[in-house]
């Protein structure tokens, strides 16, 4: 019997769909499943007649597998992991690699990577996105780790990857430890970000302006033909085209509006403020979602709390085209926000990040795919040490050519009563980060005059105390 | 000798100044500094001819003290605490109390409860506001802990406390555990806030409308006559007032626009995530601190980015009054965020928080005193329930009539390039919070396309999930 080319351990959707991925690219698998059942039914149905071998025992599949064995593992985030490498630990040789697929914290990452790497073991965080559909026909991959264990897997992960649209596959050795983990998390806070400012111009626009879910998925599928050309442009105009089966009306006009949330958006926000770095509007996609979840004070509210009406007055179509111009911007900002946050990330945990190769591999495949991540690529292909994608000139461009229709669009919403947290912390990011000058020197004034904290001046060195009261 | 009734160990400003208070409030105080030079300082200065008595180790202090003995740490937050704590441990007896008067993590303080609560030890973990001066004459006091502990100290801390204008000492038992620490962690998130929002009125006060730091001055000590009365207007009129020795120019004209922080902001921004509760106010007021530390990209970035030029054309007369009325309804959301915030942290962690009672001893002695905190008081001792403040009638009024102005003022600013994350983020939390539809459907919508991860509806129970692609 041949021995399997790498194991997979946990059959869930993502699990069975990168199963079914490596298998079509060539690789044999060898699959396990704590539910022996699943196990089962999967070899039986979709991966029947493949080189896809199921095994009830993690001692069987180890046995299956070459040397060095490559094993990863789909199972839940958390307890679980430590869990499954507790048991294959003693089952497994130097030079053995673990590979956990999930959504880990990355921090959770460097601990199992010491203890693992200690005896020898190697541990791979990684990142995977793309979703159900990604997983199967190609997902955009984020795996940290020793350039060892990278060695090793790169022919199975180069093969079943993304690939953009000069062919490269999305897939990179990302940096040491848990870096691969940090580097997703920080793609799902921006996610966050994306949809959000996707979301408030919806409101925007069918609240404020009262156009329907079909014309907004008319409106969503031309903007997807030119800038804004992206995955979640794309099936945002299929959310917004689809009929609900019961009622007939648009579905999106029945689903309940509580966002819920998994906690990578959350880890993104609680990690910047770590390390001092400014993402509002990524913490207002988070933010965002928390409100939307209180539903019943919303309520409740919603009939105490005055406000104007929200009904736009104006020509619609200067409003549309003013949308998606600050769309565009704000979703420039977002993305200079994660950039700069895994830039610091890069600088306080030394994963020696490469931003453009960050960008290359978000180019297709993951969730947030978009032709503005080829811009990208290139802006950090420019300069690698760019601090700040608005410092690019030709984002810092395409910013301020927008900037017009945004104010106004800004302007408008704040108006009508329309909430636009994410959109509006964008602009007001954009406009503090242009500022030589922020009134932070009064709170300094402030701070130093209640609690001797001290301040620095603007026209010598050295640390200084003021005696206010005296 | 008489045995002293307390000991304080470590004798920083806030430590020397709260001795001084006790003594002169009746109280003989035992003292205790690391650094021996430091305490024999006080006593031969400040002390002088007062009934404090310095101690060279804490074995003698602990002998120095009538039992239960009462033992007050103003130190570090940090390892010094645990350190204190470990020497400190044999030399005590049941029943004696612990004291961390720093701005532990909420979390220290619940381990820190445990582990010598198992001893027969009490410990108080207790947020003390007011800066030096508070220390001295008057402080906010928030101790949590056992309500034994509460009973033996209670004669101290409500002798030294500041008080309101009714007479009543601003100190309550604030409730089991980390309670006191969590308490003052989210008063200091509300102050973070207080100051961004005030910076933010006088950024667009001054850069935006050209008004000078002596205008200014004049323009907030006339706010503090009236809604807007609290210590931070206050001496943000000293602070604006103040020439410079050195240049004679208005010293916030030449003090570095960079704002420090030192963790407290940061946790309740982080802590508020992990209960998804929104406060995008108190994380834009952190987020602000941390983009005008990057004060050498901002001045980088000032040459390239565009935008318009900061100059307000209209009368300055109205644009001062909406200022106001801005600040007050901004400041009522930031206290409604933090109030949430604390009602959610009550549930999470069974505090039992009285949130009547924390507005009611925040009324005097802290930074964020304010004539508001007599209308919080009220709210919530007219519904101690209440979900949010901006429930209440009178809020929700004040709130409203303010908006029209407020809306004019964000308008301007983001006309005017001026940024004012915190002001504008306060702004959409409460066109958010009176939104009875959000558009959360849409990313449940797209969230259950791209991940399975179903979705509610708005007409019947139950999870859905639809196959998108059919």
């Amino acid at each position: 019997m041949t021995l399997a080319n790498i194991g997979v351990i946990g059959l869930g959707v993502m699990g069975r769909n990168l199963v079914l991925n490596m298998e079509r690219n060539g690789f044999t698998v060898a699959v396990f499943n704590k539910t022996t059942a699943k196990m089962h039914e999967f070899i039986q149905g979709d991966a029947a007649g493949k080189r896809i071998v199921g095994y009830e025992t993690l001692a069987d599949l180890v046995k299956g597998l070459e040397r060095p064995r490559r094993i990863l593992l789909m199972v839940t985030a958390g307890a679980a992991v430590d869990a499954v490498i507790a048991e294959l630990k003693p089952l497994l040789e130097p030079g053995d690699i673990l590979i956990d697929g999930g959504n880990s914290y990355f921090l959770d990452t460097e601990r199992r990577s010491r203890e693992l790497e200690a005896s020898g073991l190697w541990f791979v965080g990684m990142g995977v996105s793309g979703g159900e559909e990604g997983a199967l026909w190609g997902p955009s991959i984020m795996p940290g780790g020793s350039p060892e264990a990278w060695q090793a897997l790169a022919p199975i992960l180069q093969a079943i990857a993304a690939r953009a649209e000069d062919g490269a596959p999305c897939v990179t050795h990302i940096g040491p430890g848990g870096a691969g983990h940090y580097v997703k998390m920080v793609h799902n806070g921006i996610e966050y970000a994306d949809m959000q400012l996707i979301a408030e111009i919806y409101d925007l626009l069918s609240r404020g302006a009262g156009m329907s879910a079909d014309q907004l998925a008319d409106v969503f599928a031309e903007w997807n033909e030119g800038e804004l050309k992206s995955y979640l442009i794309e099936i945002t105009s299929h959310v917004l085209r689809r009929k609900d089966d019961l009622t007939g009306k648009p579905l999106v006009d029945v689903i309940l509006d509580e966002a819920q949330q998994k906690g990578t958006g959350k880890w993104t926000g609680q990690n910047a403020l770590d390390l001092g770095a400014p993402v509002p509007t990524i913490q207002a996609a988070v933010e965002s979602r928390s409100l939307s979840a209180m539903k019943e004070r919303r309520v409740l509210a919603s009939r105490v709390l005055g406000g104007p009406k929200p009904m736009y007055q104006g020509e619609v179509k200067p409003l549309v085209e003013a949308a998606r111009q600050a769309l565009y911007a704000a979703k420039i900002i977002a993305y200079a926000q994660g950039f700069e946050l895994m830039s610091m990330a890069s600088q306080e945990y030394q994963y020696n990040l490469q931003l453009a190769e960050l960008a290359r591999i978000w180019r297709a495949g993951c969730i947030i795919r978009a032709a503005l991540l080829e811009e990208i690529t290139a802006a950090y292909r420019r300069d690698p040490a760019l601090p700040n994608l608005l410092l690019d000139p030709a984002f810092a461009q395409a910013v301020a050519e927008r900037q017009t229709n945004w104010r106004w669009l800004m302007q408008t919403a704040i108006g009508m009563g329309i909430p636009t947290l994410a959109l509006s912390s964008a602009l007001a990011y954009y406009d503090a980060y242009r500022s030589e000058r922020l009134p932070a020197n009064l709170i300094q004034g402030l701070r130093d005059y209640f609690g001797a904290h001290t301040y620095r001046r603007l026209d010598r060195e050295g640390v200084f105390h003021t005696r206010w009261n005296e």
